[in-house]
């Protein structure tokens, strides 16, 4: 009742916080999105330089970052400087243009020879007819009994370095093969096995074609219900609302929430971008974070065949810039993906041929209560129990990259920590096998020898003659933090096995905590040990807490993997960022893609790994750490036709930042 | 509108749902707890029996399981074998006792010789006024400048066994110390630096008496705001509900949600026990889990006095069986520790003198809705998005040990994967230091040197002149996996490089699972590794799926530690499970308790690393998993004055257990 009586003025209310709550299609700050008029200005300034042909493809538009130092300094009202980092492809040529928006000119124009734009939609997609009517494949299909072509589609995938011939002349190489869909009832089981081509992409044309021998198509995977099942009887409702709209405010694209504040940006190539986090202290914002998001992705498949293990995937650089129109970011569904009383955000992205569209629902954003305590206890002496419920904030987005789908979650705790987590599900990428079942193995077909002569298997079966190939997935965060402000120095505090002297009665032996200050950038990679554990800080040492501790916040890591590729193979010489949990350099503008600003057809010469060789300094300065989630996955047959969601989660925690828990005094209602 | 309209009938079912929720304090099942007629029959069978002195104390009184092939073929309506495991402490001597409840007599009543009962609440805190008046402590107090003794308490815990002289003679041994509360406000920073006694428990005397040195007593902490402080500015509610009461029933103590079924019993020393857990699939019920539940607890501080390193902690098997009235499980807090729409479970337990008693709140169940989709995809292709919400069931207690508040969460998915969490919160132990504040370390009057002349901690700055000691928290599960049955076998798929010949195009290198069976328990000794990465599945030869896959579930780690400590230390010994993150063994109705059934001053002869010693098999036969859940604690100062809850995870994942992503064909509402 007392709900009721209160609807009509919630109403209203309502419809002010949803006005309040839209991120206007404006720019507030240096750091904002690229903007519709943006985009346009881009293109006509670009036209007008005559950089474009009738057939130029824009194959990257990003907002480039003023200088760090000019940001930090801006203030409302003062004049923002805009630029555009762009990348057009014209007849298989390169460009990379620095287009100043605010002056109305083209500041850099230049062709990429040493490198390349990312991959484009058009040419994954759109040249299947010269593809399939090469006598190569046309001889391919007939061995294998496919003569409707209507429903074979031929198509080209940026093929990573690995020192093939094909690649050696720095050309533009993919490599591709066929699906055929016919009685298809979704496509990611209707590959064609063996057919398997490398394509000269500017040129259009196959330039090795290898046919890895006939398998039969396996059966078209069951039909779920894309549209809902029924509930299991006696499932009751769980309802879960805010009446009166969200507590997070927005305000000149500035989010406020419980002692938190941040801005953040849609970015095509790496999603979704935090700046200028900070965490309100004793009435006073202070630094977190100047900005976080995704540097790259790096998904490798691990098959013996060149078929399955030319799957090399560094998704964020090479191709998902603009493919799939538009970015690297996809619509999330209230009520799936967010609850239904999420904020949607739209973004403004760009395509191929320039031109700038919105598109809503890529970013939500919504306060939950789990049920579970900020803390609590029971006290012995008085049997007195207290705690306090929590709730969180969730920022999220998702990427769509081919078959997975990834949430990608920034959670602002009530605790003054953030967990960044990565939800992994969609569709697994499947081979043809010729067994329909396996024997007691979770393989068939997918079997090899270990140098101990024991059976090694490289996929599993998920459905009958259907093999999921065993991968990894790495996504590389770059966390550019700034505790109290821009000079950090990185502390491992190793946890050592200590020995008491041999006078010490009872215990012999204890662990201490070894603090080191890491000096430089070549002795800081770091792995998550269960042997050599080790706390991972990023510490000011200009600034104490009320009891004198370096104010600081830890990295702290979840379950995660490392490559176990050797760093001679070219796909860790790209992604050898995944060798390491976490890396931290001195901050450098240059610096914001791990496996390179250029990823196409690179060999890593512009990765993280060679930026540290130079062993510069990272005390007492601009520190970035580089913190990757990493996870080999091994199908299941529960994994299919969808995968269930898998999470993997960091934190980034305060450590002696503030002088006390800051959930003490939260109220009894979460 | 619609919502109110149904109010009514709501309210009516309401009624009948929660009386059919309650759990009778009824036996339905051989597994079901101990009801209070049970206590009494234990009761006046054993005072009949002329066992019961004046001041005899029930240290301990549990179900004795039956044998598993008997429970597993006994069937409703049949007789129920009911025995009862007594451990009673009269005049410092330890018996055993085994009650046939059923036949209404004692089956075996020994005197212990070379274990001890537990230690009880009357030897904890029971003697503060022998302890306080023994001249050693006396002058102690008078060197502090301590004169009024009705605000000083003496305490004894139990000692683990460490080698000292005093515990040569297989004597009851503690340890103690004294608080002083002048001015407190609350209890756990009163501890009184550098009193230090060794007790002779049964022989209620101090043996030995140290004083580490006068430290000042650090200021009194700030209170907190224990009933609620406002909430920030612009919070807006948040509504959780289930108007229609949950959609779990329990129907003769059998818990049934969506597919799962499950029995639980709140246990007075490991807590919750869940068992008999299947898993519905294709109208059938699948067995999962005969039985899970925490088998032991190890809390060892790491600091060079003897003071703080004698506190090393086999919390559930060496104390908490009866201390703080009511074992280890301490009542939840509806709006704090559970959602307010949860449902609630008593437990009864039993006092000191034996008698029983019943205690509301001690077991949470709810469903719960994230707002994360259980899978979710776009499709490139057709630009479709599709997806499913979730929800899942969890069944939540707490465990206050002291200081420490631990919640233990059993949560069953849609997915049929259950995951486990442990949720520590609470108070830290901390210890008086000489300074008020650091200086630019995290410690301070807690430092040491290394072998390599380096500093090392032991203690971190949480409040002036108070420290929080270093520390590690290990809870070992005992997870009796009945994968299809109770054969199983252990698999263990490493990951490992795998060289591609020298012929293979492009890529050299990849990784192939190499799966093994373990033949015997000596190598089920597996450790979370990020260079040496491998599944663990508990698989059945003899069932397979759809697909010809032996049926399997993966126990699938979260973020996790094992001890530093090298194991001739004598902790070590008697918590050796701390050093594996997973053991396997065959079943063995003895091997409950992985540091052994009578902790209290064992030297770690009955425990898992003593077992393993006779490598039994573990093919094809009835296996145990033991997993261990552990943390280092390197505290914060925004640990204090209570802890941010902090999670551990691990999750039982079908494995080809099923054909397929049982949550395809979910609702489009969770």
């Amino acid at each position: 009742m007392a709900l009721r009586s209160r609807s009509i003025a919630l109403m209203l209310s309502f419809i002010f916080v949803a006005q309040a709550f839209a991120l206007q299609p404006k720019v507030n700050h240096p750091l904002d999105a690229l903007t519709v008029d943006e985009y346009w200005k881009t293109y006509n300034l670009l036209q007008t330089a005559g950089k474009l042909a009738e057939k130029t493809i824009f194959a990257s538009v990003l907002l480039r970052e003023p200088p760090k130092a000019q940001v930090l300094a801006w203030k409302p009202g003062k004049p923002m400087p805009r630029k555009v980092d762009a990348v057009l492809l014209t007849d298989g040529k390169s460009y990379e243009a620095v287009v100043d928006i605010t002056a109305g000119k083209i500041d850099s124009y230049t062709e990429l020879k040493n490198y390349q734009a990312p991959m484009t939609e058009t040419e994954m997609h759109g040249f299947d007819d010269v593809l399939k009517k090469d006598p190569r494949v046309m001889e391919a299909l007939t061995k294998r009994g496919i003569t409707d072509t209507r429903l074979v589609t031929c198509y080209v995938t940026p093929a990573g370095y690995v020192g093939l011939p094909e690649q050696e002349e720095g050309k533009r190489i993919g490599w591709g093969g066929c699906t055929y869909s016919a009685n298809a009832k979704y496509g990611w089981d209707r590959e064609i096995p063996g057919i398997f081509f490398i394509v000269d992409v500017a040129g259009k044309k196959i330039v090795r074609f290898s046919d890895y021998g006939v398998v039969p198509m396996p059966p078209t995977s069951s039909l779920y219900d894309a549209d809902g099942g029924s509930a299991l009887p006696g499932t009751q409702p769980i309802l879960t609302s805010q009446p009166n709209g969200p507590s997070f405010t927005i305000k000149d694209g500035e989010v406020s929430w419980q002692n938190w504040k941040f801005r953040f940006r849609l970015d095509p190539r790496v999603g979704p971008v935090v700046n200028l986090v900070t965490y309100m202290d004793e009435g006073k914002p202070r630094s977190v974070l100047y900005e976080g998001a995704l540097s790259e992705m790096y998904v490798p498949y691990q098959d013996p065949e060149e078929t399955w293990n030319s799957h090399v995937f560094l998704d964020a650089g090479e191709y998902f810039v603009n493919t799939g129109s538009g970015g690297i970011i996809k619509p999330l569904q209230a009520g799936i993906d967010c609850p239904t009383y999420a904020t949607f955000f739209s973004g403004t992205f760009f395509h191929e041929n320039g031109t700038p569209y919105i598109r809503p629902q890529l970013a939500c954003m919504f306060e939950r209560v789990s049920g579970d305590p900020a803390w609590r206890h029971w006290d012995e002496d008085t049997y007195a129990i207290s705690g306090r419920p929590t709730r969180e904030l969730v920022f999220r987005t998702v990427a769509t990259v081919g078959n997975y789908d990834y949430l990608f979650d920034w959670r602002f705790e009530q605790d003054a920590s953030i967990t960044v987590g990565v939800g992994a599900t969609g569709i697994l990428e499947v081979k043809a096998v010729k067994d329909q079942r396996a024997d007691g193995k979770l393989s068939a077909n997918m079997e090899g020898t270990d140098t101990d002569g024991k059976p090694v298997q490289f996929g599993q079966l998920v459905a009958p003659g259907t093999s999921a190939v065993d991968h990894d997935h790495y996504f590389s965060y770059r966390l550019d933090l700034d505790v109290d402000g821009t000079k950090n120095s990185l502390m491992v505090d190793k946890l050592v096995p200590f020995k008491l002297p041999d006078t010490s009665l009872g215990r012999k032996w204890i662990w201490a905590m070894k603090p080191e200050m890491i000096a430089t950038e070549g002795d800081a990679k770091l792995n998550v040990s269960l042997d050599h554990p080790a706390m991972w800080r990023f510490s000011n040492e200009g600034v104490k807490n009320s009891l004198g501790q370096n104010t600081s916040f830890e990295i702290m890591p979840g379950e995660t993997g490392i490559s176990l590729l050797p760093s001679s193979e070219w796909p860790q010489k790209r992604a050898g960022f995944s060798e390491h949990s976490l890396w931290v350099t001195p901050y450098d503008p240059t610096e914001r893609y791990v496996s390179g600003v250029y990823v196409m057809g690179s060999k890593g010469d512009d990765s993280l790994p060679e930026w540290v060789k130079q062993n510069r300094s990272i005390m007492n300065t601009d520190i970035v750490a580089w913190y990757t989630v990493g996870f080999h996955h091994v199908p299941r047959a529960e994994d299919w036709p969808q995968m269930p969601i898998m999470w993997h989660m960091f934190s980034l925690r305060p450590f002696g930042f503030l002088n006390k828990n800051p959930t003490m005094d939260l109220p009894m209602v979460p």
